[in-house]
């Protein structure tokens, strides 16, 4: 059944602070990810293509030269290959959706 | 700049109750579904990949020939081609990633 539960799965921690719980589709992940007070995702680029949404708190976010801070209810969009990062000074949910399928988040 | 502030945005209302802002990229789109209360998003069915999550309320959720009831913090994932549909009985909130872009949205 197509249907999952996010708090009660695994999550991957890339970061100190940081853990990410994914979906994988056939052409596209849909990743929630928790990132606590004061934690960072530090600078990283990949080829796939991001649009991400804060469900709650805050993050810095540079995208490229470009920073800017998004809240609850804002979204961004992260070209592929563009580096990026993260920092949130509370704790933090997002739903970033990728295409095509993180490999290296399975 | 590539950040949008979803509540600001013009929705599409595709059915009663039913309200979606979307942010479109090269290769996917982010929709932000806001369902009133006793709406409905009528049986329907696009090639699409599609996956979701509920941020808050609750939908009755119909895949195919499955039915489900998905609440804030779970998850779906909706092949392209299969028919789906979804009732809420109350106010919700979900964000939906589909692959390729929904181009009928724009």
């Amino acid at each position: 059944m197509p249907y999952y539960r996010i708090p009660e799965m695994d999550p991957l921690s890339p970061a100190e602070g940081v853990e990410i719980r994914v979906i994988h589709g056939e052409r596209m992940t849909l990743a929630f990810f928790r990132v606590s007070a004061g934690a960072r995702v530090p600078e990283h680029a990949h080829p796939h293509e991001q649009i991400g949404t804060v469900i709650r708190g805050v993050m810095d976010l540079a995208v490229g030269d470009e920073t800017f801070t998004v809240r609850t209810g804002d979204a961004y969009h992260v070209p592929g290959g563009v580096p990026h990062s993260g920092y949130c000074g509370e704790e933090t949910e997002l739903v970033e959706a990728f295409c095509p399928v993180r490999e290296d988040m399975r």
